[in-house]
C-alpha cells in the first residue's frame, strides 16, 4: 500500500539565504524561529568546528539498506544536504567514502543521517561533513526500495525536501523553506542583539541587571542568605 | 515547602591546594582519596587535553530552566567552577557563549553540568572548558527559581559549595573542601610512587614482580598451561 | 567449576599479513570477509586517525578487577593487541598509563577493551591506541583470577587468542587467524575494485549506472514523479 | 515566531472503522498499510492485554509542562485518544489520576505520551489505558503554552489530529484518517489470510512449503549439511 | 583514606508517620514536599500494585560485591527498608531469596537497590517488595568492605539513614526523617484537596475552570482557531 | 566468503537432565557452573513466573530479516528452544503468533531472541514463552540467508547448537551440552545447601555467623560505631 517514489523536482531556498543561515549557527536559528526544528541530541558530527547549511534532499530507506542513497545522488544539485532516515532504527554504516566521492562531485555539501556512517577518517580528509547517530562499519544491502524527496521524520524532526538544514558542533536544525528568509532576518537580528549583550557582559555587567531579573526573582521568593 | 536560596558567603579551599590538585589529575585524586567522589561516566569534556580545578559554585535549577545561572554568576569569585544540576534530567542547552563571557569576566574557570551545553565551538575558542552530559542547542526558559551554593547531587555525586572540583579528559572528581590539603598530599605521594613504578616498568620489570603477585595468584588457583 | 588458566603458547598470524590488514581498514575487511567479525558500535577510539592491527592476546577478568592485565602482559609479544572482556558489564578504568608503559615495552600495539580506560591524555601522548566502551577513572581491585588466551566474547564478537584485530576510527573487527591471509587477499582485491569505482564516481558516473541498478529498481516498483 | 494554537474542529474517522481497527491489532495494521506508522519501540503500556483505538487529539507542550493537557481535554470528544509530545525530551509525569478522571468523563479512550506518566496503579484501576515512554512521579509546571490539534512528531512518528491511533501490548501505530477505511479492509483481509495459514501451520505444514521458499533459498546458496 | 563503618544506632521516624506516608503514595509526597526527593526513573518494582514505606537502612558496597548486605541485616529493625547503592554502576544480582528470608525475619519491609536483584519470582511469592535498576542473575563476591548507615547517593538522590523511603508503582521517594511528620500532614492536605477536585472533575467541570486558567492562557497568547 | 549453512543433525543433552535444570532456575545454575553463561541483562520475558529449559536450536539471520526462522523450524525437535541472534542489532519483530503456532506444533518449548518479538498477547495466550531484547511490531523481510545450528553470540553469550538454555524471570543462562549432567548435579547440591541455609536464616541466624564472616570483616578494617 505504501508507495515508493522519487520526486525529481523540488523547490529550494535562495542560495544567499542558505549561506546566511550557515553563518548564524544552530543555536541562534533554533532560538530565532521559536525554538523549533532541532534534531535529536544524539546527532553528532564526525568532524569539529564546521557549520554547514544546505537544501534537504530527503531519503527514506529500510534499516540496513542503502540502495536509495544511490538513487538520491542522481537527484542532487549543488548545495544539497543529504538527509537520510531509515524506516526503523539501524546502526549500519549506510554511507562511506565512495558515496561521498559521488556526492561531492555533484556539489552535495554534507550528510545528516539518523543511522550509521563509515570511513570517517576518509570523509574528514575529503572535507565532507557528516552528522550521524552512529559510526559503524556494518555493511548494508540493496534489496528494498524507498523514497527520495518525500517528507520524513529524521532524528525526531519533520523534514520536507528543500527545507534548509543547518548543522554545526551543537547539532542539527531544520528551517522550513518558506520561512528561510524570515528566519535568516530574525537570526541576524538576534545575533546583533547578542553581540551588544556580549560587549556589556564582557565589560562586567551582569545578566541579572541587563535583563532586569531582580524584581521578578524577589517576587518568586528567592532569598539571599 | 522547599526553600530557594542563594548562599552568598561560602568557604573555599586554599588556592595553592586547588592548583596542586589540577596538576594531579582525576584518576590520581580519585585513588588517593579512597576511590570516592567520581561523577558519572557520562560527563564528557567538549575540549581535549585540559585539566582544570576550581571551587564548586553549586547551582540547582529546574529542568530546561537556566535562570539560576545568571543568579549564580553574581556570586562567582575568581577560581570558581560552576556546577549545575537540574532537579530532574534535562538535555537542554543551559549554557552558551554569552553566559561564558560573563563567567569568564569574573574569573570562573569552567563549568560542570549534568545537562546540556551549546555554542561549544565558541566555548573552545574562548578557552572556557566544559564537562557536560549533553551537547544540545535546545533553549531554556527563566520561570522557576532554584538555589545557589547549596549541597546537591550532580551526576550521581554529592557536592557541597566550596568543594574542589577537578576535571580532565577522564571525567570529573569532587574533593571535600576540608580534605583538600590532605588529598593533595596523598595525591602527590601517589604520583611519586607511580613515577618510580613507571621507571621500573619502562625498564621491563613486570607488575607481577613489582607487586609480588605470583604467590597470591597461585593460591587463588591460576594455572599456567 | 570454571577453570582459570593462562595459555602461554598461542599461534599468531604472519606479521606481514597483519600489517597488510592494517592498511585495509575495518570497513574493507568486514566486507571482504563476508560482513562478519565486527565488534559492537559502542567501541570508540580515544585517539583520531589511527588504524592498528595486532594479534589478539585475550584477557577475561571480573567486573571492576584488572588483576589479569598484569598476568597478561607477561605473555605479550611484539605485535600483540590486548583484548579485555569483563565477565559482566563494568565501566571501571581497567587500564591506565602504568599498564600502558609496561605493555609498550613488550611491543604491545594497543588495547581493545569492553570496559573502561583512564589516563587517556597520557595514553595519547604515549601514542598507545585504545578502543574502549567507557572512559572512566573508577579504580579496580585485584581479587578475582580470570584467564588469559582463551576464546571469549568481547563487545558481542567471539575472539580467539591469536586472531587478528584491526581497529580504526570506524570501530574494531576480528579476523580469524586461519583466514587472515585469505582475508587480506580479498581485502586488497576489494580495495582495488573500490579504487576503480572511486575514479569513475569522481568523474561523475553514477552508482546507478556503474552497478546497473536501474532495471532492478524499476522491477521493484520505484516510480519517478 | 512560533504560533501556539488550539484547533477546535478536526475531522475524525468513522467510529465503526476505528473499532474495526482495534480488533486488528498493531502488528496486523502496520503490515497492512505497508509497514509504516509505528511509534518508537520505547512506548510501553502500563497495563497488559488491552488493544485500544481512538482519534488522535494531539498535544504539543514544553518539557516538564503539562498545561496544555488541561486545554486539550476541553477539546476532547468521545472516542478520542490523547497524544502528547513534549517539544524536547522529558521524563516528567505529565499525567495522573486527576487528568484521567477529567478525560474519562469526556469519553477519552486512552493516552499515548512520549514522556512520563504517574499514578499508574490508579490508572489501571480506573481502566484508563496508557502507553508512555516513562513512568515517573516528577511534577510538572504550567508556564509555557503549546498547541492542540496540530500535526506533531510523537515517538518518531508523524501524527495528524484525527488520525487513528491503535495501541496494544506490542506498541502503538498511527493510521492516516483518510486511509483508515482502506487500511481496515486490508487488515481484515490480512487477518483472514493469516487465519488460513495458522490452520495449515497448526496442522504441521511448514512455512518453507506454504510460502514456497525452498527454490529461492537454494538459489541464494543456502547449504544443508 | 576512606573509612568503612557500620553505624549501629540511628534515629528513625515515628512508625505511625511512616505508615501514614505509605498511604499517600510517591507522587503525592513528592508534590507535598516541594518536588524533591525522587529517585531516578530507572528504579522499577519487581511486583505490581504495592506501596511500601520504611526507614532507610543505608548500605554502601562495591560494584559486584554484596558482602555489606549481610552486615546490614544484623542492624535491621522491624520497619526498615534496605537501601543499597554500589560505589560504581553494577548490574549484578546483589540480593536474592536467601537474603530476603533473613531480612524478612527481622522485619525488613523491602529493598531499594541501585543495582541488580535476582530470584524475583521467589521474592514475589515471599511478598518481599523490591525496587531495582536491574534484574540479573550475575553473582557477587565478598571481598571489599563498605559502610552501613551512612549518607549516600542512591539512584541520584541523597539518602540519610533513618530517612523515610516510600515506594510504589511510580517509583521511589525519600523524605527527610526530620520532616516526615510535616510532609505527612502536607500530603494528607493535598490528598484532601485532590479528592475534592476529583469529584468536580468527575462531574464534568474542566481543569481550565477549576484552576482559572483561561485568562492566563489568553495573556500568554494562546489562540483558538 | 561467509558460508550460510543449515546443520541438520546436532546432539542434544539428555531430556531428564534438561528437565532437571528447569527446576533449578537461572541463578542457581549460573552459580553452580562457576558464574558463566549468563546472557545480557536486557533479555526480558514477555510472561511472568515461567522457568523453561530446552536444547538450543541456533539461528543466525540478518538484521530485520526473519527468513531463517522458517528454515529453522523444519529442524526443530520436541524440547528445542529457538535461539535467534541477528548479525547486527535490530529491534524488528522477527517472531509472532504464526511462527509460534508452527514451532509449537513441532514441540518447540520457547524462544530466546536478541531482537524483537510481536504478538506478545497471543504468545502469552498460547503459553509460548519468549525472552527478548525488544517488543516491537516492525515487520521483517526475507532476503538474506543465514545459518541454522552454528555456534553464535546471542546477547553477549556464546551458544553452541544443542547447548541447554534455561530461562526464567531473572534472565537466561546457557549450559554447555557436555557439561549439562555435571551442572545439574552441582545445581542440585547447591539447592540442597541453600535450603539448609534458608531454614537457618528463617530461624533468625545471621549470614554473618553462618558464613563466619566476622573475623574477616574485622581484618579488612570494618569499624562498628
Amino acid at each position: 500500500m505504501k508507495e515508493t517514489i522519487v520526486v525529481q523536482n523540488i523547490e529550494r531556498a535562495d542560495e544567499a539565504v542558505i549561506q546566511g543561515l550557515a553563518e548564524c549557527g544552530v543555536a541562534t536559528i533554533h532560538e530565532a524561529q521559536g525554538r523549533i526544528g532541532l534534531l535529536a541530541d544524539y546527532m553528532t558530527p564526525i568532524q569539529q568546528d564546521r557549520c554547514v547549511a544546505g537544501s534537504a534532499l530527503t531519503i527514506s530507506g529500510a534499516a540496513g539498506d542503502n540502495w536509495m542513497m544511490h538513487v538520491a545522488i542522481e537527484q542532487a544539485q549543488p548545495g544539497d544536504m543529504l538527509v537520510f532516515a531509515p524506516t526503523s532504527p539501524s546502526n549500519h554504516g549506510f554511507f562511506g567514502d565512495l558515496l561521498a566521492t559521488s556526492a561531492q562531485v555533484r556539489g552535495v555539501v554534507g550528510l545528516v543521517i539518523d543511522g550509521g556512517v563509515r570511513d570517517t577518517r576518509d570523509l574528514r580528509e575529503m572535507n565532507f561533513p557528516v552528522w550521524s547517530r552512529y559510526v559503524h562499519s556494518q555493511g548494508t544491502i540493496k534489496e528494498t526500495v524507498g523514497s527520495v524527496n518525500v517528507p520524513l521524520v529524521c532524528a525526531e524532526a519533520l523534514i520536507h525536501p528543500g527545507d534548509v538544514i543547518v548543522a554545526d558542533d551543537d547539532g542539527v536544525v531544520v528551517v522550513r523553506r518558506e520561512k528561510a528568509a524570515e528566519v535568516l532576518e530574525l537570526s541576524r537580528a538576534r545575533m546583533a542583539r547578542e553581540e551588544e549583550k556580549r560587549v556589556r557582559l564582557a565589560n562586567g555587567e551582569l545578566g541579572l541587571d541587563i535583563y532586569d531579573m531582580r524584581p521578578r526573582l524577589k517576587k518568586k521568593g528567592l532569598k539571599y542568605v
